[in-house]
């Protein structure tokens, strides 16, 4: 067992990660490739030329790389009028994934006659250094080094302030968005760089996920509880079934059966790759449990964490754990339902993730793996040690588990932030892993915590439908109207503030 | 004219530098050399292992070295009262001399019952990477690279965390203070790392002084004013005393001639290089114009602008500029009227301060050096291509002008922190050069201005003597009262916020 644990942390969510990223990539068969740039009439694609190293004077550190940004000026109201610029803080992947799935932005833009851009992550999608060489880039520890949250956020702020000086718009108050390690980012943004955004709208962004802040059992709770709320038979189901794998597995033409039962692909299978792949499936849907049909992660039905649980407590499978599960595990591969078999150790990467396991390597040092007793998933702790002895292998590097909270904060953030700082709204979706490690009660009068109890993962920041339920039309409209506040405040200050 | 100018500018403060540093050293045919750290009394010396480059990640960026900072329980409450700690963020030099010269912590360590601690600056005093060795640290720009205000206020962020958790005491409240360059990082710290620090205390620092932020006129005006202001006839003597000097040198046996009226060692002389002497010691005698004797730059009497202008003022030295010069310099270079001759070369360092021409070249680019035609200095622009030109030259390097206002701000502070952070009071005395690029208005309730009409660089910092004015008397009471008020804040936030 503790061999198969170790792989369930080290390699649960793709094979070549070992810790829960953000989003994930599809682990399936079939591709979905993104629409170009230009022909999608969302944006203009552009470049800017970024600075390596923002921190320190080496040789090297002014070595430069071309920073892609998305731009949409459709419904600016131009300098002239001061109109504000809606600024998206990329995460780890490729840009349009993100502006494609941040649809609220392009939703709320005409309101607010604003400009909106997309800047992209560096080291991910098309905004790599070393000459835009990815092989180069990511060839080891001198190279990636460069890949870090606060060069991010230095990029961030140098090509917003160029941008607004040849758009002649430096009066423009510019508000950040961004969900995940995206929304970690712009609520960084706003309290490191006060002088470059006027707020930030963070959503889902587990900024207090560190160690020593939230516990490493409260990922998974979260998870449990979510499929554990829609049925108690469910969640027993997928708690015996890790053992059942085992077992099965461990018998004479065991692996066979398994590879039947589960459709997989005439190709490896283990006990471990299998319950990988059933992992990822559980903790991403329960991640993007969205009340309406998406297609982020991978195309979902609406409600899909109960779907799961309607598969599993689906009478005509009696008591053919595997069956079950595979109908579970099938509301997140194969939606669609063209699939015909399955990958346990597909290593695409559609959205350009890559680099998360870089950075989980050294200063995103997110717990997420233990398990209490009470957990669906195998009894687990979460071991620094084992991070730190993956890090070594992967990129022969040691984690500096304490950087990001003396760098960014955590501890007693609401004493901290009560007397100090503004405009920040941490949403939560209850439902969403992450939430353990978000920022869940206000901390001030403009440091404001969104919560929904039947929220996922950034929920808010996708296009509005019209079968979203109540509570997401009134999360939206409250972030409206906070946002719309830090705007007449400032164009207040402006008119009335000199020096 | 051009090419003094051009020296002027460029090596008008030590022949090793090229731009007014906050301290200087002395140019002085005479070294004191400063007392032993544990033979004081006032602190004992400590080291922290430090991290090379806290913000990539590179193999190199793991390299560690000695940061010292020096520490003094003799007051402290101790950490079972949460008792506070007054924190030193140290500048461009020997972190020992900041102490020495900040008795302020001192005077009132035992009224708060606090721990004094002063971190010493990266590159300075013994805080050397590079294994302490000097001469391999400030070879070229691959080791100086790394002297950086970003990575100082990340080593002070680390050792406090660390020195916190060492000491049982990580609910004890932080106040930073810091003078010149230190008070800047001790703002910026409060800023940055609002979870490390509660409230600063930011001394005559120009955290505004930037390009296209303070005027590149205002350093020397005020210099110019400080001394207009004690006679017109003192000002018009130093201004036209530019033009003797040149006028002589160029005659046969001029230079000979200059040097018997300044009392020149025999080694080398130019119109440049007397110029640059003159220029240092009314610049730093303006900076350090203290209303009682002090020893901080040099051994200076109590006013020392006005004992300069006594000499020029003298009717005894009848029209002879030279003699009249002479006075008001050794008023300066010979308050102990001990030294024989006076070397225009000199070189020694005493407070290790070299590392500040490494600075100035890359990010702290604070332009100091234009004079319009009412200075007292020969009418000259700054210019960021003359910068650039010597640094070129000195480190083959290229400044980031633009830097400091992308990652720090500075534009529009009043605006953009009207309605963000909290708990800093910016001192500045209006004799004191700096004082054109620091806060002087208030910007919230808790961001404050202290502004000393007739204060010098950072005096409130200072011992209390029983000879201090009155107005300096009160500024330190305010300083006092507002401290209290912070620490009182934050006593309270710890009884009832948890979170």
């Amino acid at each position: 067992m503790k061999t198969f644990l170790f792989f369930l942390l080290l390699f649960s969510i793709s094979s070549a990660n070992f810790t829960p990223r953000f989003p994930s990539p599809s682990i399936q068969s079939q591709k979905t490739s993104l629409s170009s740039s230009t022909s999608n009439g969302l944006y203009k694609e552009k470049f800017f030329t970024q600075v390596l190293d923002h921190f320190n004077f080496n040789p090297e550190s002014y070595h430069t790389f071309q920073e892609r940004y998305l731009i949409n000026d459709t419904f600016w109201g131009g300098p002239k009028k001061n109109a504000p610029i809606f600024l998206y803080t990329g995460n780890e992947g490729d840009i349009e994934w993100f502006a494609q799935n941040t649809g609220f932005m392009f939703d709320i833009a005409p309101h607010f006659n604003a400009l909106l851009v997309f800047i992209e992550h560096r080291f991910y999608g098309k905004s790599i250094p070393f000459g835009g060489d990815k092989k180069v880039a990511y060839s080891n520890a001198s190279t990636l080094g460069y890949l870090t949250s606060t060069q991010a956020l230095a990029d961030y702020a140098t090509l917003m302030t160029d941008l607004k000086n040849n758009l002649s718009a430096t009066e423009s108050p510019v508000v950040v968005f961004g969900g995940s390690y995206g929304g970690m980012l712009a609520a960084w943004f706003r309290l490191k760089y006060p002088h470059i955004t006027i707020g930030a709208l963070a959503s889902s962004a587990p900024i207090l996920g560190f160690v020593n802040i939230t516990s490493p059992y409260s990922f998974n709770s979260i998870i449990t509880n979510d499929f554990r709320n829609e049925s108690e038979n469910c969640y027993k189901v997928i708690k015996g079934s890790w053992q059942k794998i085992e077992d099965t597995a461990s018998q004479p033409g065991g692996l066979e059966k398994l590879r039947k039962a589960f459709k997989i692909c005439k190709n490896y299978i283990s006990a471990g790759s299998l319950e990988s792949w059933l992992y990822t499936a559980w903790t991403y849907t329960a991640m993007t449990d969205y009340p309406t049909s998406s297609n982020f992660l991978n195309p979902l039905p609406p409600h899909p964490v109960k779907q799961m649980c309607k598969a599993i407590d689906d009478p005509t499978t009696g008591n053919d754990t595997f069956a079950k599960l595979y109908g579970a595990a099938s509301v997140y591969y194969n939606h669609s339902g063209t699939a015909t078999c399955f990958d346990l150790d597909n290593n695409s990467d559609p959205h350009g993730l890559g680099g998360w396991s870089w950075q989980a390597c050294t200063e995103m040092i997110l717990p997420t793996g233990g398990n209490n007793k009470e957990s669906m998933f195998p009894a687990s702790s979460w071991s620094l040690n084992d991070r730190a002895t993956y890090c070594q292998y992967a990129f022969h590097i040691q984690p500096r588990p304490n950087w990001v909270p003396i760098e960014f904060g955590g501890h007693n953030i609401k004493r901290v932030l009560k007397r100090f700082g503004s405009n920040i709204i941490f949403f939560n979706g209850l439902r969403d892993p992450w939430s353990g490690g978000g920022v869940l009660e206000d901390i001030s009068k403009s440091i404001i915590a969104i919560v929904a109890k039947k929220g996922a993962h950034h929920v808010d920041l996708r296009y509005a439908s019209s079968e979203d339920p109540k509570w997401l039309q009134h999360v939206r409209k409250r972030e409206i109207k906070i946002i719309a506040k830090w705007l007449s405040e400032y164009y207040l200050d402006l008119a009335h503030t000199s020096y």
